[in-house]
Formats: structure tokens, C-alpha cells, sequence
């Protein structure tokens, strides 16, 4: 089967036998915020037109090409969900060359009742074998965050942080970022900024010595970026380990410098993280898939 | 005297006795960023010459004209300090038409050693009767908030949070403020924020759910803008209120509009708000210009 997940700004395509195995794998930059005129078809094709001549029939999507701004919108599926769960929910979706399909997205609440959604995450989480069998915490880091739950297999419940759109905000639009060039994102300054995360007067009261350590002199113009970051990473992971009362052991999944970086949080805030990359995707697509009925 | 709190963006005059009692004032724009070339002197007169063809000799300022970007540096005065050791550190400035004495700004650490600086709020802190007489804690809200204990008449610590700020960019520059509109700033919606604020999961996930709120139509485009400044406030109060062990008494000084709202968020988040306005500055100067040597 062919299995993508299409994201805002990137595409992901693999090829995998049954057993999960990945034969062949895509990426490109057309996200669906890069496919100009809706054209999801035509780019599908241009996409994996080979693998489509050399046989392959199967094609499982997840990702934000479900959303309003995707090619079909697919109504989020409640949690709890499994596979077999996500399987019974595929959308159909009409392409002339292979049978498309499209896994959902979830919904759920926080603690507090307030409304959580994903989309493509729910997909690379139940692709973690290690969370398939005995349960656990995932982080999927980056602009939206997630942390996910799984128990017995399913999602249970999932919670959003904006740290990466957060970051990007106060860089270039306020007076910290004034007092910033590029730097390494790592070491010294972000191991710094994590460290501050722990300390009392919350994230706004943090935030403002990031600008009284640069007027002293404390930290450099190329250190401010990376303990920015160390900073609200550190709000981030300590907040989401604040609610797993002891379950410390973290599935982190997502690009390779990302995961690096929040593998160094998580054990700085006292948890244990295993990275994934995006081969999570490739064996939840293809898990979703030998569940679905394809006739 | 004249006493003026000569800030970023405002230039606030008062001509004031003795006792305290103020006889006039006067308001403008002409905040240190709105003055052209640095002409602060000329700005001077032209604001406050009939005051000195009156017969006033003394002026005494206060605010960021004494920052680098103002009139003249005047080096940060350590807490803990009070109003006489102020009129002690005063800064002389040149000017031909009256003795013009520059109020320092203080510098100070928070509990975590990382270091504070103010310019103005000293002086209307100081101005509070009831904080000269018993202590206690002092909010002034805007975009960088500042909480300020007294112990003694002395001013013996004080934090930032960039609330304001925060919120400025995350309407201007994040998802958040593409579902917004104006509306009114308190109300039902801000005091939704400020409950949110107490729950758990971390700022960095409360802000995801102003939008996944406005997603489900739980929250308006009008809504919307209170609600998240009332998580922000909220945050911050409950961070502030968390260190003043049981003290919850707060005197809030500024602008109405704005000590309104914190007022009614302090009460909602367990603490008792008395509010002040711009008359804090006027007897704080006084006070100190009364200490002060001016010959």
C-alpha cells in the first residue's frame, strides 16, 4: 500500500508491504498550504504516479489534506480510538487511478472540558509499537504541540501547546527579540532556559529576563534564541509531566533536530524520552490500512 | 514643585504644594519616543512655562526620560530603597529656567536571582499612603507589568511579567487573532479567561484552546479578545498572588480602564484590589522633591 501523510507544509509518501515494511519513501514540500488551486489530485499523481503504474491499488492518507482547507474535510473521530476504530471511520475519496481513502482526525477534551483536535498526529502515535502494546505518554513537538495518552491501545486523550508559534511570536514581535541573532538552538542557553522554567513567577514573569539577562550583559545576542526556547519548552514539558502522575516515559516523534532537543528537556524535567521519526507514519498508515475494508 | 512621570509614550505634569495638594496638571503625548531629536529641553518648556512664569523653581522628574533613550542615563538605584534614600540619588540636569532633578530607576533580583530593573513605577509606589504606612504589595498593570512589596517604606523587591506585550503579539502575530474581532475588553468572556487561568496544563496549552474554543463556537470573533486577555491577566495575578504568602491585598495603580480590569481579575483570583491613578506619581514626587536637596 502507499501510505502519505500530507501535511500544511510538507508531503511524506511511503510505500510499504504489508508487514509494515517501508520499500520506497517521498518528500516534497508540497503541504496543502503549497498546492496551488486545491489541484490534490493532479499533485497526488505527479506524486506517486510510479508506484501507482508498478501496482500498488491502496492509498491511505492523514494529515491536515482532511481538514477545510484540505482536499475532503473529515469529521473528527471521538476519543478513545484505536485503529480498528480509525479504520471503521475512512472517508472515500474519488481519484481515478487507486482506491484513496482518508483516516480522520480526533477530538477530545482536557481535564478542564476544553475542546482538543489533531489531525495526522492520532496516525503516527498508534504507528509506536512500543505504545500499541503496553500503553504510554507521546510528544509531538513543534509549532502546536501534542501530548498524547494511549491506554489498551487507544487514544484516551490528547493536549495542545502552542510553544512553537508562541516562540516565533515573541521573536519577531516583541522587544525580546530585539536583542536576538541566530545562535545554535541547543547547549548552554537553552540548558539554561529549561532550568529557569522550574523557577516561581510563571511564564510572563520568565519571559521578562530573557530581556533583563540581555541588558546586563548576562546572556549574548546568539544565546538569547536557544533560551528562549529552553524556556518554553520547559513550561511546555513541565506542565504536560505535571499530569501524568509518575508516568515519566516519553515517546517523542517528529524531525530529528526537534526530537534532540526535547529529548534533552524531557530528562532536564526529570522524565525519560525515545525518539521517533516519521517512519511512525508509515507503520500507522499501513496498520490503519490492513484493517480497512477496501471493496 | 512640579513633578512629572515622563514615560514611553505619555508626559504627565503636575504642579503641586507643599503638603501634596496638586493645583494643576498637565497631560500630553509627548512620551520620550514622541519628542524629535532628543529636544527634551525645549519639550520641557514649552509644556510647563507658565508654570515657571509663575514662580516654580523646582522640577522634579520621574519615568524613562531617565533611560538611555531619555533625556539622561541616571544609573539604577539597588533595592531595597525608599523615598529618602531617592532624594539622595537624585540626578542633577541642565536646564536654564529652573533646578531640574532626575528621580533614579531601581534595580533589584527576583527570588531566583535574576535581575530587575524599573523607571517611574518607584515613585508612585512610594506615593501610596497606605503602602508607606503598613507595606504591602503594589500592581502596575500594562505591557510590562510590574508587582512591588513594601516592607518599612522601603521597596524591597519587585517582578516583570510581559503581559501586555504577550498579548499584543499573540493577537498581531499568531492563529489566535485571525478569529478576532473587537469587542468589549471585560465581561462574561474576560472572566472565562480568567477562570481558565486556574486550571491545569500551562499557559503554553490554555492559549491553544482560545482557538480550538472559537473553532467549536464556543467563543465569538467579538468575545474572543477578552477572553484571552483575561487568561493572560490571569496567569500573571495567580503567579503574583502565589508568592505573597496569604498577603493578598493589592493596591493597583494606572489608568481606570485598566485597574478595572485587574481589580475585578485579583478578586476573581482570591486577592482584594484597591485602585489608584496618575495623583500616586504626583505625591510621590512631591514627597521626594520635599526630601531632596535642592541648593
Amino acid at each position: 500500500m502507499i501510505g502519505i501523510d500530507w501535511g500544511t507544509t510538507s508531503f511524506r509518501a511511503f510505500r510499504v508491504t504489508r508487514d509494515g515494511t517501508i520499500r520506497d519513501r517521498r518528500i516534497s514540500q508540497r503541504g496543502i498550504m503549497n498546492v496551488p488551486d486545491a489541484r490534490f489530485g493532479d499533485t497526488l499523481r505527479e506524486e506517486i504516479g510510479p508506484w501507482l503504474a508498478a501496482g500498488e491499488e491502496h492509498v491511505l492518507l492523514s494529515g491536515m489534506i482532511g481538514s477545510r482547507q484540505g482536499w475532503v474535510e473529515a469529521p473528527y473521530l471521538p476519543c478513545p480510538a484505536g485503529l480498528p476504530d480509525l479504520a471503521a471511520a475512512l472517508i472515500d475519496i474519488p481519484f481515478d487511478w487507486a482506491k484513496v481513502k482518508l483516516v480522520p482526525g480526533l477530538s477530545g477534551t482536557d481535564s478542564s472540558s476544553v475542546p482538543e483536535v489533531m489531525r495526522g498526529e492520532e496516525t503516527q502515535v498508534l504507528g509506536i509499537p512500543t505504545l500499541m502494546r503496553s500503553g504510554g505518554l507521546a510528544c509531538l513537538p513543534g509549532t502546536h504541540s501534542k501530548w498524547v495518552t494511549v491506554q489498551e491501545g487507544r487514544i484516551t486523550s490528547f493536549t495542545t501547546h502552542m510553544t512553537g508559534e508562541v516562540f516565533a511570536a515573541l521573536r519577531g514581535h516583541t522587544i525580546l527579540g530585539r536583542m536576538m541573532r541566530d545562535g545554535p538552538a541547543g547547549g548552554v542557553p537553552f540548558e539554561a532556559g529549561l532550568r529557569r522554567s522550574a523557577d516561581r513567577g510563571g511564564l510572563l514573569h520568565h519571559l521578562f529576563g530573557v530581556r533583563s539577562r540581555a541588558l546586563t550583559g548576562e546572556l549574548s545576542e546568539t544565546d538569547s534564541p536557544a533560551y528562549l526556547s529552553g524556556l518554553l519548552i520547559g513550561h511546555e514539558i513541565r506542565s504536560a509531566l505535571g499530569q501524568t502522575d509518575g508516568k515519566a516515559v516519553v515517546q517523542v516523534i517528529g524531525d530529528p533536530d526537534l526530537t534532540s532537543l526535547y529529548a534533552t528537556a524531557i530528562a532536564a524535567c526529570g522524565g525519560y524520552a525515545e525518539r521517533h521519526d516519521g517512519q511512525a507514519a508509515a507503520y500507522g498508515l499501513a496498520q490503519i490500512a490492513s484493517l480497512a475494508a477496501w471493496d
